[in-house]
Formats: structure tokens, sequence, C-alpha cells
């Protein structure tokens, strides 16, 4: 894409109000706009990262079977009674039908998706299976501070599954987990995420949080680095510890943001919707449930948190908006744009994703606005480069810069497809 | 995919209280699933569909330069009072944040675009680009009788188109005209859709709707059919007949459904968001704005009104759920299971979408649901066909039913991927 195309411009400043890094850097470099506290739109940079971050985990809940879905934003209070959760939960935006009936905006999807798997599902030989989404959920937060790490309004993944019983349950659980596990590799966060045991609720001793350490979370946790796990602050006791055969010697506390959770929710739902089943005996059995969530949109803005610099963003290169930031200088008929323009299109006939800086600017701003953008890989076409016959490249993750013939770059490039 | 891992199952009964066919096809075919009146969970397979159709919108919206952003459902009454939006247009769904601040969800995005461009948009040279977005929006409608075709809650491409004066947008609007007439032919509904003539509003003589014809349609248009073009009724005059052109003589009333409109918005909204720019002189002019929309679920109903036949469903094949429905009789160790088996994997390896029927079920029960659901395409593998050493294909469009040979098949279907 050619820069000069692109509609969203950088900025010097900050917006004001905005006091969360994420916030700060992904709307100075043009990602997301804010329409009010914890509600952000995503501009055509930030969106083509949103996408990008959803594939990864399309892909991933595709290997464990997941089958995608739709479900909806208004809900009726008939389905929410049932749990008790029309008038407990207190997160609720809620509205009203013409008519006056009340209708709530979904925070999550149990009840819906368990009420209507009671017109497919019957048999035994219906069971295991499990289904996802990604759609926008709402919760009514007092206070939206983190950016787009705590949002009024937000895109989330949401999967669900339904199981025979709990040893079938534990066996998904385990997939589910580690699915969750290989998309935090995918998205660069790694090094950064432990598997976090938190509080399970009634149905099961504990639910698993994944949370990535950072000072902008909102979490305490106590990791031990070596087992690569930690202990929510809520269920941080002598108990659990001994139960979980950690010792308290070896936990650190950290500040931490959760990217993740995975949900035992037992007969909870199938037991208020008479979800059942006969099994092979010809017997009514109740089908056990799990809930898989990750946000999306928490996910970019924790990327930010965690992976910037003092010059801006570096995004990992599986949900990087474009692979290569091509820069050069001069005007439209300097040599070293036309050589660039070239370069343009052969990376384009090779299907490598490329934002082509053909603005007339000067050097130093384009540097400065490539460094804020953060996409994986400079490429810079300028006099000096041409004489040598050769493209300067340069790392936006480790800095490392040198020149290199483009034969060479587009080997590369293509190595990492 | 195997179907028998798929959890939705087919319905003999329509569900009750549905009076549109799309709904009544759509349920029973286990597509879609009803959360109350005119709010539409998208399930597997419907879901599927959606996708594709939302895949074939962006690639046109694409090739004529749109950018993909994605704007928030949660509006505050600032934006939409500076158009008199907020108190005036009476289908507004509103909800509360905690301090009891109002909120409204969008029914549209002009406003918040139109404000949010005051960032990016400075000067001549950002102009003329467009924007769109894949996003639900909410409308309070009174009634809602007509399936997935009129909701509360929906999918909407919408695109909007920023440009310097009326000629170049002039330019836009039939390159978006001419992307719709695109999609409108990759979708199978080249033939009933007709571009029609509508009211324009304020800053325009007329709008452009895209309406098919379909007896389940709530408008109604006069339509040329040699000429390709229709009225809308709420502009069939004789003043405009003869503004276009047309003879009553040559025109024929027909229900019809609006599968699409664009829209000349003139200064409307630039004007009241005093969005401006510097041309060329740095003389402050106003941008002349468009706006294009297509429901995506609309389309999907649309397609089920007019391609549907007594037995089920006939998907186009660019949205179809699966290209090949597979089917066999007999059980896990019978030959036909085997050798349906192993065109199931070779059509996998070649990635053709393909839904296998390994489930244990009468011939004729298969056959049926196969209708139902509406796969372009139907082979069966049988005793009989393996003895020929041929596979039997079925086309659901034509009901053209012929034996042919496995790398035939392959070969077909390869052309048409």
């Amino acid at each position: 894409m050619l820069q000069s195309n692109l509609f969203t411009k950088t900025k010097k400043e900050a917006p004001k109000n905005e006091v969360s890094k994420n916030a700060i850097l992904l709307s100075r470099a043009g990602f997301i706009h804010k329409e009010m506290a914890g509600v952000y739109s995503f501009l055509p940079l930030g969106w083509r990262v949103m996408q990008k971050i959803m594939q990864v985990i399309r892909e991933e809940m595709n290997v464990i079977g997941g089958q995608e879905l739709f479900l909806t934003s208004l809900q009726i209070p008939e389905l929410w009674s049932k749990t008790n959760r029309w008038s407990v939960v207190d997160n609720w935006f809620t509205t009203k039908l013409k008519n006056g009936a009340d209708l709530g905006l979904a925070f999550t999807h149990e009840e819906p998706l368990t009420n209507l798997m009671k017109e497919h599902l019957s048999s035994y030989r219906d069971l295991p299976f499990s289904a996802y989404q990604f759609q926008t959920k709402f919760r009514n937060e007092e206070r939206a501070k983190s950016g787009i790490m705590r949002t009024r309004e937000f895109i989330m993944k949401d999967l669900y599954s339904f199981s025979k019983d709990e040893k079938e349950h534990q066996d998904f659980y385990e997939k589910a987990k580690n699915a969750y596990i290989k998309i935090f590799k995918r998205l660069g966060l790694e090094d950064k995420t432990y598997t976090t045991f938190a509080s399970g609720g009634t149905f099961s001793k504990y639910s698993h949080e994944f949370q990535t350490l950072t000072s902008a979370g909102e979490d305490t946790i106590y990791i031990d680095r070596n087992k690569k796990i930690a202990v929510n602050k809520e269920v941080y006791t002598d108990k659990v510890l001994s139960d979980l055969g950690l010792k308290k010697s070896d936990l650190e506390g950290e500040k931490a943001v959760e990217v993740g959770n995975i949900f035992s929710l037992g007969t909870r739902f199938s037991e208020s919707f008479d979800l059942n089943y006969l099994d092979e005996k010809g017997e009514k059995q109740l089908v056990v449930m799990g809930s898989y969530g990750i946000g999306p949109g928490r996910l970019m803005g924790t990327i930010v948190e965690v992976l910037s610099d003092e010059k801006g963003i570096v995004w990992p290169s599986e949900v990087a908006p474009f692979a290569v930031h091509l820069l050069c200088f001069g005007d439209k008929s300097s040599k070293s744009y036309k050589e660039a323009k070239n370069l343009y299109r052969q990376l384009q006939e090779r299907k490598i994703e490329v934002l082509f800086d053909d603005r007339e600017m000067r050097a130093g701003e384009k540097f400065a606005d490539s460094d804020l953008i953060g996409i994986p890989l400079r490429v810079v076409v300028s006099d000096k480069t041409i004489a040598e016959g050769k493209v300067e490249v340069k790392s936006r993750g480790n800095g490392g810069e040198k020149l290199i013939e483009e034969a060479e770059l587009f080997a590369n490039l293509e190595k990492h497809k």
C-alpha cells in the first residue's frame, strides 16, 4: 500500500486524557481512535493487526476442532434469569424494544449457546464438540483507563466446549490450554506469559488464566520462573500453594494483565437449561461444559505495552500490519523514488505485504514515523544504496542494520512468509 | 468436514412463528437460530456462507480502493446532535453508562467517521479516499417478520467516500455502483437485480438502490426489462420518468427487496462537522461525501428466497458453505464408506471444501438433507458407482446427474475454484 493513500496520519502529541502507553502509541501512530472512555475504533492499520491476531486465534481454534459461529448481542432476560445472571451481574448494558420489553447486550454467551444446543444435541454420538466466535461484547465498566486493554465494547473470541463427562471435558480442556499457549507464542508474548491458577468458581477447584507480565496490568500474580507457572493473588494461600506443590520462596509477586482465561463450568449451565443427552445405555446425562475466552484487542494492547520502546511500537511479524516498510527520499522524479517504486512492485508480485512511504517529506520525519508505526523490517532505497547496488535493511526489533542485495531480501522474506 | 462432527441437525418441521421462506429453510437446514423476533444467530453452516458473502464484498471494495476499518457500536449523543439525528431518528436502541449518561447503538456511521476524519484530513493531497467496515448495526424496528431480511441487529458493510468536489465524487460513485453490480453477479443475483432510482434526499436528485425481484420484498419498483433499470414507487411520477427518459408503457410493477443502496451525501455531514481541506490555492473547502450500504445477512436471505426450490436451498458456488457434498451409504466397514473416505481425503488434499456425510442413516434421509442444505455439487459413492469405477455427480442447481471418473471430478472442481 502507498503511504500517501493511507488516510491516517501520525501525530507528535498524545491525545488528551490518555494515560495508558498502549492507547497513546496506538493513537499517535494512527491505529485507533477514541470514541469515548473505554470505546475505541480501529483504523485501517489497527484493523489489519486485529484481523491478523484473530486469524492466529482462528487457526488454533480450528486445530482443536472448534466450529466458528456468530451469536447475537441483543439478549432476552428470560434466558439469563435461568442462571440468575440477569439480575445479579451488574455490568449489563440494557436497552428496550419499542413495546417496552427489556433487552441486554451480551457480555458473554454461555446462556444463549446452551439454550440453542437443546435443538441440536440428543445422543452421546453428538458429543464432544466445541464452537467459538469472534463477536463484540459489551460490559458497562465503572472506569476505563487502560486504553484498549479494558474497554466497554470489545471483540472477544469465546469458545465453548460440550462433553459427555468430566474425563472427556478434561481432555478437551488440556487441548484448549495448549492451543492458548501456542497463540501467545505466535504473538510474541511467550516469554512474559504465565499459565496462572485462579479461582475456579462453584464447579471446579481452579480455572486457568494466562497472565502477561507488565506494569500496566491490573492483576497481581505470584510467578515461579523455573516452572513457568503462576498463582493469582486471589488464591495465593498456603493451602493452595501446598496443593500445587509450590514453595513461597520460589515465587515472586508481579503485576500482570490477563490475556486469556479458561474455565471448567461443570454442569452449571446444562442443569439450568436441562441440556442433556442419552448415553449408550439410553440414560439421560447432563452435558459437561467449559468456556475459553481471549480478547484480540486486549492482546493488541498488551503487545504494545510489552514490546514497544521509546521510539514507538515493535510488532511481532505474525501480526504486523505489513511485513516491510519501504522508504525512499526525494521527489517523484528522483532516482531513489523510481528504484523504490520498482522494488515496491516486485514485493507486491511476491505477495509480500509492504507499506511504501512515497510521501515527499524529510528523511528524519519518515524514519520517526517508521519507528512509531513499528513494521518489523524497514527497507531504505537511497542514492547511496543504489550506488552500491543494494538496499539498506533494518530490523525494528533488534535494530540490526545492513546493506544487502534485493535477491537476498526476497529470499529472507519468502522464508518468513 | 465430517457431517457427523457438524453439531447442527436438520429439522423436518419449520420453527413456530416463522412465516418467511428464508428463515424457515435456513432454520430447518441448521444455518441460523432465532433468538427473538428480528434477531438471529448464525450457526456454523450459516456463518460459512456469511463469511463468503463478506469476502466477495471485501474484494470488490478493495478493488475500488476502500480501506477497511472497524468503528464502534456505542455512540455518544453529542456527535449525532450535530446533524439532528439523535432526537429525530426513531429507531435508536439506547442505553446508559453507570453515571447515567445516554448512549446509542449505531444504526449507521456517518457521524463518527466524519468526526474522526477531522484528525486525518487537512489538504487536497489527502483526497479522495474511502473507508468501509463490516460491523453490527442495531435498528429498533417496530415489526420484524421477514426472517433475516429485516432484522434488529445485523452486520452491514458500509463504505464512505470523501472527495474534493462533486466531479471527483461522481467518479467514485460510478465506480462504487459498478462494484455493487459485480457483487450481485458473483452472488448469483444478477438476473433479478435492478439498479433502481430512488429518492435522493436533500443533497442529490436521486440515490440508487439495488432491488432484487422477489415476492418476499417489501418494496414496489417499476422495472424496464430491456434497459435493466427500475424506478422505486416513491419517485414513480411523470416528471421523474421523463427526466430519466423512461416510458410508462415499458414499465412493470414488481415486488422487490433492497439489497444495497448508494447515496450522494453532498456536504451535509462535512458542514455539520466542519470537515474541510485546503485546496491548491490554500482556500478552505468542504469535503463532498457519499455512503454505500449492503447487508450480507439480507443478501443471504435474498439468495434463499430467490434461488431455493421445493426441496431446499440452492447456493451459488461463490458463497456455498462447501463446494461438494459427498455421500455414501452403509456402515464404517462397508466398501462404499472406505472408497468415499478415500475420495474425501483426496478432495481435502486438493483444498476443495467438502462436507462428507459419513453418518449411518437411510439413503432417502441423506438425499433429503443434501437437497435441503443446498451444496452445489452432490457426489455419491455406492456399490454401483464403485462397480463402474466412477462416482455419481449431481448438480443441485439444474439437477443434472451423471457418472464420471474421479479424475474428471477433480479437473472440473479445480476449474471452478
